[in-house]
């Protein structure tokens, strides 16, 4: 499909949906965030999210939202962010639903991943007569749900490593003293990837040592709706005997984890439906994540001060030659209070 | 002096002028960078920068440029960054030509910080019937010609500690392996740093394992206009015998410095005329003038790499607890190549 067959106004009103899709992103786990808007001689007459797996999806929401404003949709153009679904399930077909509204035209941002479902939409709404076109915004759309199209492409989620560190790498003092290197507008920020997160990934040394809650608690997000992340604890050496005393525990799915890390992951999409995992651990299972390739995200939380070189490292690799260093991406800068935060994709290792 | 009774006009023409001075920044050395425009009925008539010393200033040449494209500047506005100076040095006071020119206004930037001479230039116009006005754009007025201002006003230059390093605070492997770890965009943007310092700073260590030149040799740079900074190189335990083996001695004027620091910066200033300084050294020299509160500016280029965590430490301090920590203002983020550039203003010390 070229890219250039569309027009600038394909593009906008799939930014709308976009921007309607995100809407969902804190609520939706496991389902993807999916937007919709539904335009009719240019004029943008009905929009909708996907809210929650079990509610409506985001079609049937556009759709309600144009007749609940008294606009008749025969005839419109339908913009929606991922490939409408054509099975039932909790909830009928959004294809079927989109059928039977008259629209002439839907434009789709991207496919559905899994390879069983992928074009079957389309093909049910183009065997109704309906025009459809895919890929505008395509790559917009694909980073909404990046977790969810990597499992259902690969079988494995996607992860994020979530490092707190000062200007020199350091993230704490070397008696373990970390309370605050960061300000608390850059923690707030956490908050919202854990929201964002099917499962969290620690070990059991920050276990011991910190006794963190790890959950989402931020006043500002919708914490009624929010599914609270899966709390996992890799601990290899069996060093958590009594989980009583531990916050984490509090929550009674919280896995303790003895297997490999692949493992982990597989798990984790197979039987959980995480599809969003973020690793907030100390600088040996960070690092081990990183040195195995396992990570498709670093962020950096950097706080503009000097700790010294007593101080613990946040990476705990030990290379002899500069051409072994692990090499990233600089994806994306934005200023935190005070702090920098900053996010990187991993490059292939040279190896 | 109310800052809101300028125009929007004024501040218009006065960033002109300041886009005049920064065509001499790095050229004008020890002089400070100046840019003057005339203006008249709201249109730019001339415009004009001091291009080095011995030269004449930049309100000379933009009175030459108006009268050379046939414009009248009787009645005009001169828009200069710095007062005019009134006495008479290489070149006759500016503020005569400007009297003699039959200009009615005089908007500037900023005063000069000799308290001996500040004022003096604004009162020969006033004197001469000349409507006066001082500080508009004032703030980045004095940003251009920071070491200028400070050395005049407290005969220390302004001291920029520049360091590359990982994202995990590492400036070479351990057995002092660093090439490159920063990619060749930012070695560039460091050229330029070298091009706007009346001296660069470096220790003994760093000269004997890296023999690095300390030259300005960027092309695009004007280099038979540049004034190559003097080099220093503190050298407190006297291991530097044999000078000859070292490119940095190839200058004749390179200073081997064994006292104290905040002496070294004094005598730049007031034997050398050197107010901007740049501190390329290795972590202990870079550390110890950080530590000691010596530093203006900390400029860090900063590779998005790990380099795990035997390699070296880009700061030495040693702290035991969080708040012995040294903190930074993050000013200015800016990509270079693949590389981050990160312009940090020290905070005062809690001691």
């Amino acid at each position: 499909m070229d890219k250039n067959s569309f027009s600038s106004d394909d593009e906008k009103f799939m930014r709308l949906a976009l921007e309607q899709a995100q809407l969902g992103s804190f609520t939706t786990r496991p389902n993807p965030a999916v937007g919709c808007v539904i335009v009719k001689n240019g004029l943008i007459i009905g929009k909708g999210f996907h809210p929650k797996a079990g509610l409506p999806h985001a079609e049937v929401y556009a759709l309600q939202d144009a007749k609940n404003h008294g606009f008749d949709v025969a005839g419109a153009s339908a913009y929606v962010t991922l490939e409408p679904c054509s099975h039932y399930g909790r909830t009928p077909p959004c294809a079927k639903a989109l059928v039977e509204s008259g629209v002439k035209q839907v434009v789709v941002a991207t496919l559905d991943p899994n390879p069983q479902v992928s074009g079957r939409g389309v093909a049910m709404l183009q065997e109704a007569g309906i025009e459809v076109r895919v890929g505008v915004c395509e790559q917009e759309a694909k980073a909404i749900n990046a977790g969810f199209l990597k499992a259902m492409a690969t079988g494995l989620p996607s992860v994020r490593v979530k490092i707190a560190a000062s200007l020199d790498g350091r993230t704490a003092m070397a008696d373990g003293e970390s309370k605050w290197i960061t300000g608390s507008a850059a923690r707030q920020d956490v908050q919202k990837l854990r929201a964002k997160s099917g499962a969290i990934i620690t070990g059991s040394g920050t276990i011991i040592a910190d006794n963190p809650a790890l959950n989402v608690r931020l006043p500002s997000l919708d914490l009624d709706n929010i599914t609270q992340p899966k709390i996992v604890v890799v601990d290899r050496s069996a060093r958590l005997q009594h989980t009583d005393n531990y916050q984490v525990f509090k929550k009674t799915d919280t896995l303790i984890w003895r297997e490999n890390l692949p493992e982990l992951l597989k798990t984790l999409v197979s039987e959980y439906q995480c599809y969003d995992v973020l690793v907030e651990a100390g600088s040996t299972l960070s690092t081990t994540f990183l040195q195995l390739g396992l990570v498709d995200e670093l962020i950096v939380y950097q706080a503009p001060c000097l700790l010294g070189d007593s101080a613990r490292a946040m990476f705990a690799g030990k290379f002899d030659k500069l051409n072994q260093k692990l090499n990233f991406t600089l994806m994306k800068t934005e200023q935190i209070g005070e702090d920098l935060k900053m996010t990187f994709a991993p490059k292939p290792q040279s190896t």
